[in-house]
């Protein structure tokens, strides 16, 4: 592809050759001629000077490469770096059609065309599964579960096992059926080992848009709306309410029946124990407001020093009662 | 099924009329004429007075709901609860009995009577798997584990994967057999995406009737007691003794080797380091008694301040020693 | 087998009667007459007294066992523990050769001579499997992605997902295309549902010899180094790059774009969040040095007791003030 018919599908501003032929996207480091490169973290700015890449994505005040590397100026470089890759490397290829024959579909199930279903997979009776939809292999998708269009299922995943629901009595935890089910909206990808259970009554619920990392576990009930990122490793306890556009950082843990207002940001590791109300970024174990959390995070690390200070107080506060006591006899 | 019948079945005193018929179980938001609800969690009572439930199942003094709303009075209105989710939904119809064809069991492997095991599950030589079993999509039992009777392991749980067991010489990791296997007791059920790892020697047992959540890891040689709570994505490392009744919250992490006693119950995120007695609540990583945690946790979040009124002492000691001293060298 | 025959091939010296039949390992505490046990935790020194083994692997410094027990003195006791579980249990039997036909090999991928497959596994298009290697049930192997010789990898176990990456634009998350693939290495062992994402460019790496427990996450464009040890469910996230030989224990997490140097160990539920230089032991959440963190969580435990302290401080402060005060004002 030229360059100049690749600034146009990207929307960049093509500062340089338009007639070079691009074959590729790699690195700053990596990228060789005929490659086009990207500069989204200013970490990598240096690399500039030295890349081989024909060309380099950036944004539009940034400053030019060496000689001979065209720029190609964005408004939102990682948007057209994106385009870029699906431009010239494109989305997987799979090697077969359909439902392959290795995976399982029950009679009842429905499923949307151009959905690809691989070897192992799992799709269990009454569920829907929508339009151009990749179940990759050995996901299983429960009973009466719902998926909308375009949703990516990774390897592994889980949608619909029965949530952790017993009525523990003389000791004997008693199953409380699940008979609820799992709706995963359009334009969701969820990634390999993840698993969302059903709900006891109703259902699960997964936004539209809303992307989801590895071994992330959503327990029955969850609502999670439109938008949001939560990335690996991440669990929700059952009937959690997620808002819009939520961030959770990896390892984050939410308690059970929480509110997650809309546009919340949650740190790595972090655990919620409350609500959060919309817009707030909170951060640590217990999850504090993230200004917050900083200063305790900040003292926390330096509590010998905080302990010495106290320390070399009580020492002086002895000296001074000793002195003051003795003083204040003699003065008297 | 009529109400008075269902109040018969799960044991609940009915206060309404009882030919009303019932035909499901829903929240008391959600539910509908001819749908039975529940009160066991206090900050849904409000909702009694809304509900277009017929009935409702609550405890013996909870207040009546609207008018035309039957009660249902129990003495455990969760366990009734679960009952009556039992009768008017029941549990999962498999979509075929035994052995599905697309599953993998070894002819040495052993396979109860009423045992269902899905498509893409495998079962290793030499395995046993009790009665009444439910082996969902692509559970994998490894060579000579022993599930006993009404086990129930949801997608991708694996069973008897190798132990992380190396003995390092010369830099390199040398892989220990792990000629144990695993034991499973009846009535237990495993979450989705699970593991129990198999002994490098004798078994790793879990006990009668404890249920293990979603993406929990169980090392090689850990004993669980019966009737333990095991919640989603806790790990317990390798030879670890837990007793009987022991709750673990989610995202729990234990140590290797240690003992765990009878009714324990461990906060969400803990990280356990040491024994914990029988009996003993505990949280926080250190994992320390509930109530000291409690304490720790609350004056952990309010380091700023405690930094500040240290920072006032200080300036308060400054003070008083200048003056002090200046004091004290007048007045000698 | 011999006792004197095994003492040859584990390299360990006997004391004691070389012509004893021996048929298994065993704990200290379980063995029987015919077995031999091993000593490689102080903890269980006692049982030497009471063990019913034949022979125990111990220390050269190790004091005996009770009368009969012969013993067998080994420089590295642990490492010939492994060799004898090697000589008397053996690995495991496969109960097939080759590609079980349950599995699925994509027709574009390559197996190599004496690599196992079980039923449930996927391998997609292009990649490539070295020799000698185990795939159990329903591993996935993505397009492109390849395995050296000897690599074993546990049930479930996914390599190559799709990489956590997109691009948000409006409100929308625009999936970026994952072109790279996933290399591991030579005698690598991934465990039970673990998984290693595919690169969005280049290879994510797992080096040499390097072994990885069970539902830990991997993420995209990871450079993990030879011989390293990753516990289970930790977590690295993207484009971290992980020295020769980093033990990382139980829950970690790493968060994106680190390095950690050679040698380097992190203690379990570790938050790591900046650079750590080589052979640097850390823990906490942040990780600091474990000397340090020592400290920290030792006052942060007795954070009710230094509350106290400044409590009694502010009193004592207090009453110096008034004290003092009113002398000053009485001595001018």
């Amino acid at each position: 592809m030229r360059l100049d018919e690749l600034a146009k599908e990207i929307g960049a501003e093509l500062v340089g050759d338009g007639s070079v032929e691009v074959n590729g996207v790699n690195t700053l480091e990596d990228a060789q001629t005929g490659q086009v490169s990207f500069l989204t973290n200013a970490r990598y700015a240096k690399q500039l000077d030295t890349t081989k890449a024909s060309a380099v994505i950036v944004a539009p005040k940034t400053r030019a490469a060496g000689p001979g590397v065209a720029m190609l100026r964005a408004q939102d470089p990682y948007f057209a770096f994106q385009k870029a890759m699906v431009k010239l490397h494109g989305h997987r290829k799979h090697p077969f059609k359909g439902v392959h024959p290795q995976a399982f579909v029950d009679p009842t199930a429905t499923v949307g065309e151009g959905t690809t279903i691989y070897p192992g997979a799992f799709v269990g009776p009454g569920a829907k599964i929508g339009r151009d939809c990749i179940l990759y292999p050995n996901v299983a998708v429960y009973d009466y579960c719902v998926l909308g269009d375009r949703v990516i299922l990774q390897a592994n995943v889980i949608i619909g096992a029965d949530g952790y629901g017993y009525a523990t009595n003389g000791g004997v935890h008693h199953k409380i059926p699940q008979a609820g089910n799992v709706i995963i909206e359009d334009d969701v990808e969820i990634g390999a080992n993840s698993c969302v259970d059903r709900a006891a009554l109703g259902s699960t619920l997964v936004g539209k848009g809303t992307k989801i990392d590895d071994l992330v576990m959503i327990g029955h009930s969850v609502k999670i709306g439109p938008g949001c990122l939560i990335v690996a490793q991440a669990g929700i306890a059952g009937s959690c309410e997620i808002g819009k556009y939520v961030v959770m950082a990896g390892q984050v843990g939410i308690a059970g029946h929480l509110n997650i207002g809309d546009k919340v940001t949650i740190g790595a590791k972090s655990g919620v124990m409350s609500d959060i109300p919309e817009g707030r970024t909170v951060m640590g174990m217990p999850a504090m407001p993230a200004s917050h959390s900083r200063r305790v995070y900040s003292i926390f690390t330096q509590l010998p020093e905080l302990l010495e200070r106290v320390k070399t107080l009580e020492q002086q506060v002895e000296n001074l009662t000793m002195t003051g006591g003795d003083e204040g006899v003699e003065v008297v």
